[in-house]
């Protein structure tokens, strides 16, 4: 163990220094992060001009180790912290590499009470980087050091494996455009529900309404993206415009199994978003059972009226805070709105490949059979 | 003038036969299309094996020439339908590229007046290519035919010029997305305000926090995105990274023609969301301006303090119905749906390029004056 | 057939007299109205005053008639505008009381086809009141006057028999807060979706939870409620409360007859939300065929699992546009919010003649019987 | 202190006993509750028949005391309930009246940290009444009995002392509407943004179009309802349409104090909502101070442009999430909504009173010196 850390402190405007602090014991429910990268932000940059009122009116509390920005790997967590600083509920351990989220929480005040994740704690202690000072021990409450003290409160979110350091100490100022395009999309919402960038979207159904949800979902944001359909002609189709995977149900052949394979390729949690492309009623129940709680289920393949089908509304529907969308068509304005995206995308994405056979009026009834056989996707006459 | 016109006729379930109709006369409100691509829809599929109970239960009317994914070019437009036809007020002519919009709105009952688009007439007159039969003239209401005849009543989206026939005629089945994801973003809403996909989007500010909402913007199908910034370091970064458009304030230094500039870009009606991201208050009058009616304006940027400025709320806010909303932050749960997204984006999108200078704690200042230079993008220390 | 009508006339600012002008004729699409009542808006003060730049930047167009806030009887209309100018679909006829929409509308350009009812015509013609000089004829553009003259492309919006020219007068600056509460609900809509105030609530179930919901909707503002239940004993007790119909299953048996009274008493189109509060399964179908188009049906009595039904996912959901929302529960924050409700409306609402029935602990098995018998509302043990 | 505690006793479906239990001790965490009114719900009669299987497939867990309607004084609570089990986060004292909240909440796993309130915890402990058997010490885990004891992690909602038990009794059942109903209005958020019922809204401006947002407001279950304007004529009108205040800036000449006084009466934490309805931009900047966090302010009284204001946009907008909307007008399907919302309220509120003063056309003068003098409410003009 080292006897000692260095970090830069700003002891005021236009002033900064690299100091040494000692190396800190942890508690039971706090952390100490070895920091791999930590950015400047503007904030940072203002601070340094003495720009200083934060939101909230708190000036800056020098001296200040800065950085609110920060990657790193946890060196030392203690017992009660490894449960609770994880901000999606999972068990943190020494050598996960995970990102400081800057700002501390009571958890027992009014704000933190009722305004789920927003930092407007009523016991405001700061943020890192910028709303403690340094002055006190265990002093390394900034991520321009080496180490980073996560008092007891902090949260952490644990960075995916496949996410390098040099991309994840950008997640804060990527954080922002997500509140911002998210408000822009739900305005009243800090939860998520309906759709988000990143979600996770299942399109039941290959053929060329699938596949046009797929392409769309992937324009918007999606996360992954799951099709399920048939037969492997389609499927590879599907592939190639960017599904992140493809159930045959040709191959999965019982509705369980592939209830069971989306459930594993989500957190066992279920889909955000589930498109009933398929044209069948029966779709709608293994739908709903790859769906997750306050999950959007959308039918939007059931055009023609092809009968009922057995449902239990309480545990398909109501247990799982559902919302069911029906949508059997589109407003006229709605073709504009399309052609000014084909117009935006048409270098990116081939959507005149979505166009697998072309006929003359005159073959008619090899253009109809060819679209029944599902050995092609979308098929146009030429006159 | 040819005497004849060729198309497919559906007498029934699974009978085709190709017929002649004759070469039609439009009126003062009718317009005649020379089809150019006609798809088949799993709706036309339904058709042919005689599944035939539409939406509202409407059977289809037999003898009918199917077809409502069509593209086509104006071969004769009557007076009134030149000022009548076109989804977006503007003038169609002879010669202009076309997307035939299926479903007939009479524009005078309850379904007309209240629901906005959607095609619940009570006047029902039928959608071309399934509502509508061939056996009375004008007989051409479906695209399988070398000729489409559009009725009173009819909408025609005009297809931009950038835009193939083989692409146009994907526009019909991209509907479905586009209501779909919209629904699942506003589930409330039809009209569009808030963030859609292909929404044109300014970004005020070329500093890191723009460069993030430009990327996200990218990310979740933004159509045009203009950057406005400086300095030319920066704003050639924004390029990479997809900006549509760039402004540099140092070269476009009137405000006044900046806003001109993106008018311009914006069909003169303004950009459906304006990002403030710049950190000077004197942004937010420039934003409003450039922002179409029943736009979003976002200020994220003003995370300091940094005074007042003079406002006319009349002008910039409420005679354009504006949304305006403040971001000082975000949720601690951001943090993680990021990652999320870093990790579903990361071959596609080099993240890491942003940071464009890495220095050692030791360099404090240095990293400082080139944070403050604005000639980097996100600097970062590793200790 | 009078030979001239008097009108007050504002020539400019602080510049009023009473004119008199011609009888006019109307055209096939015009029609004029008999004024009853004209009020004084805060804007004809703003005019009188000099202060005169509108929202578009439009200046008062002197001399001008004043008043827009105008109810009258419609004395004399064109065969065409019988069926253009009611904004609900209705066939407008002589001797109908309407209220005069001041905005006129060219229905052709891109905001009449986009903006769904907001008044940015392209071609602006005025609003009656401020827009529209009186020098040129018909002349009679303002409510201040014996007769208003709508032009074509007006639109009147019907009054129903039971509201008196006293209350209707009052129509125009009702719809500011309408439109204001409806975007503080809804921020990204026009559109009548989800809950606005006025709308018809049918509640499926008469017990405490179903009563429970027809307070909550008289509280916000429920336009009719239509509550579906049983025992006689329950209704008497809704309708106490404010129920506006009750329909007895004991007496209405049949399923269908029950949807037939909801459509009667919802203009034939069904109700804008429905809510099952009934545990029982069967209930869903039932109550999704209550529902209007873009209707929003909410599952909140199956908190038990009580098995499957028979639903045909097009018809019930799909055709419809349908909203449906399963809710289990409540968020522990709901809790406040609700005792907040009681204390403000405790002296208007007599929540606690919700409790029926008070038992002592020792008198377990009378209380569960009585709960049992759905002869009681709210059963409570008081130890 | 008593040595025993009496209790109904569910052993199983259709067996109810009445048993004695121990008088617990309580924990530096966890708290008892003397019960005052415990109601049956629906759910208890369920679990009677024998139907006892909850949402996420939970059975009931017999032995069992029934009872999730609970409300009572708090007799004893330990140091850190205190602190932690207020869902307001206010502390809570012995003698406090509380309802309890049914679910327990781990406040670690994936939901408790990502649903924001909704029971969904992954270290499920149950529910007072059916999901905590009372086999185990200390027993008391529902409502029909002498005490309930409130396990480490429960939540209390303190009821505010105007509110007798007979009403805090019904306030689970109530929870249920308040989810529903604002799940209509905002179907993609839990959090309390825009206008939910309840809230409290302060009304900038006194004359016609304060007054119908006013009405409005009421109509629509509004909680405190704060109107700010001048004359004392208008205000006294106010106060008969509702207002619960009403503040004179004739008497309150400071803006400053007029922000006391809101903020005073809304928990010093801002009003819900604010509604510009002056006509005068000054008022912004004084409504924008009286907006909570994450507030709506709708601008909706500068229908004229009378200029600039000062406004710092950083500490008025972004440091406060604040949603600011503009309207200038409405749409034409808004008048028939009016309309039939007058219908429905016309018997229990006298909209036609809003008019004080009625003229001839002859009067135009005095008709418009009485508008301008503000010592009355709507003028109109009877022709």
């Amino acid at each position: 163990m080292r006897a000692s850390v260095k970090a830069i402190v700003m002891q005021g405007p236009y002033q900064l220094s690299l100091n040494e602090f000692p190396y800190p014991k942890i508690l039971n429910n706090s952390a100490l992060i070895k920091v791999e990268l930590a950015g400047i932000c503007g904030t940072d940059k203002h601070m340094y001009k003495g720009e200083i009122i934060h939101p909230r009116g708190i000036p800056a509390n020098f001296p200040i180790i800065p950085g609110h920005e920060v990657v790193g790997v946890i060196e030392n967590i203690g017992k009660e912290a490894k449960k609770e600083m994880g901000t999606l509920g999972e068990t943190l351990n020494e050598g996960d590499r995970v990102v400081v989220i800057p700002a501390l929480y009571c958890k027992k005040c009014f704000y933190c009470k009722n305004y789920y994740g927003i930092s407007f704690c009523e016991h405001y202690q700061g943020h890192y980087g910028w709303g403690l000072t340094c002055k006190d021990p265990p002093h390394l409450f900034g991520g321009w050091s080496e180490y980073l003290y996560a008092l007891p409160g902090s949260f952490l979110a644990k960075v995916p494996f496949e996410i390098p350091p040099e991309v994840a100490v950008l997640t804060e100022p990527f954080t922002v455009p997500y509140m911002v395009f998210n408000k822009a999309m739900h305005p009243y919402s800090l939860v998520k529900e309906g759709f988000s960038p990143g979600d996770s979207v299942v399109i039941q159904g290959s053929g060329p309404i699938g596949l046009a949800h797929l392409i769309f979902a992937k324009i918007i944001g999606a996360g992954q993206i799951i099709v399920i359909g048939r037969p492997k002609y389609r499927l590879e189709i599907a592939k190639k415009y960017g599904a992140t995977s493809v159930i045959n149900i040709d191959e999965v052949t019982d509705p369980q199994d592939r209830v069971e394979e989306v459930l594993k390729l989500t957190d066992k949690r279920g889909a955000d978003i589930v498109i009933e492309a398929t044209g069948y009623p029966e779709a709608v129940n293994e739908g709903l059972e790859m769906l997750r709680i306050l999950g959007t289920y959308i039918i939007v393949g059931l055009y023609i009226d092809m009968g009922e089908i057995r449902l239990n509304p309480q545990r398909k529907i109501v247990s799982k805070w559902a919302h069911v969308i029906g949508i059997p068509g589109q407003t006229y304005q709605s073709y504009a709105a399309v052609l000014k995206i084909f117009k935006q995308y048409r270098k990116k994405i081939p959507f005149e490949e979505m166009i697998t056979h072309v006929y003359k009026l005159e073959e008619a009834k090899e253009a109809m059979n060819k679209a029944l056989s599902e050995e092609c996707m979308k098929v146009v006459f030429k006159p």
